[in-house]
């Protein structure tokens, strides 16, 4: 998607050699126009795919989620990472492992929002090692729902993420892959 | 907002006398056709306000406050209840103190994206005791910035939010007010 690369290139920041920032218009401060673009080109690449609910995970998810809903006209749910009063007992858990915090931590929906009958897109920020998408996969395989398919808007094509999905058979686009960055510039 | 209140009476649920429950359609689970509405409101209520910026806290508001942008045309930024490796380290800091878990967090936002010139309206999805609401007002004065505005989207008229956000002299809009949960019931 060029209007993203460009953006990324104008707007984002390479931090050392694996990080990508994009807190000026993606997960800090949020160009709602550029995700109402995000938003239909997702909807370009998965309208056959009969999508019916869109699954994201707080906190920088839920806005590109959000807006992308608005051309599947279909309901989001966000995975909780943290315990809430607003979450039932009664829930589908994963433990997601990061790798930037080296630690694991548990993912949740309720049973409610996830049926078997469902046809889920999944919807993330970042794709790099892959293991929220694959936690997210996971909810959706212990409520027997089907994943049809996974949205990223920036993935970094340098970890191994896209292949772990793939491995596993779920369709994957993402909308900016990051080759390397190098000597401080993202390189797609 | 009669939708949101007749939403509330079909899809809500009372727990105890203090808890209204909406994650069917807020903040699990989100109505994107609903939140459509609901922003259409907040922009109805604010659009004399000369709104240029939406702040919300992660991570309930920012569905609400993504779908309210697209009326406004303005960015959104919300303000990070943890620690990331996106967030810069200077940023406008403020404490608030949670009733439910009994203890104080940090809230924060990079100064990047607060500008004393900012005309911000504060969206998030509760008013209760107001803390998170006045905690980012207190990060909007940090910045020397003006909250034009507050717009919430359930108010438990029960509590003293309302009271504490008046005294200040802001103006909040509420679209639906409960008065009390009386025998398992929601009475606006």
């Amino acid at each position: 998607m060029e209007l993203l690369k460009e953006k990324i290139l104008k707007d984002g920041k390479a931090v050392g050699d694996n990080i990508v920032k994009v807190d000026s218009f993606l997960n800090h401060q949020i160009d709602i126009e550029l995700l109402q673009n995000i938003g239909k080109e997702f909807y370009e690449r998965f309208r056959n795919d009969d999508i019916n609910k869109i699954l994201t995970i707080e906190a920088s998810g839920i806005a590109i989620a959000a807006i992308t809903a608005l051309y599947f006209k279909v309901p989001v749910v966000f995975a909780k990472k943290t315990q809430s009063l607003n979450l039932d007992k009664d829930t589908y858990t994963s433990k997601v492992y990061s790798y930037t915090k080296e630690k694991h931590y548990d993912i949740k929906v309720s049973k409610k929002y996830l049926k078997k009958e469902d046809n889920i897109l999944i919807i993330d920020d970042f794709l790099a090692r892959g293991q929220a998408a694959l936690g997210l996969c996971n909810l959706v395989e212990q409520s027997k729902g089907n994943v049809k398919g996974i949205g990223i808007v920036v993935e970094k094509g340098f970890q191994d993420g896209r292949e772990l999905l793939l491995e596993k058979g779920f369709k994957l686009e993402s909308l900016a892959i990051v080759r390397k960055i190098y000597e401080g510039k993202i390189i797609f």
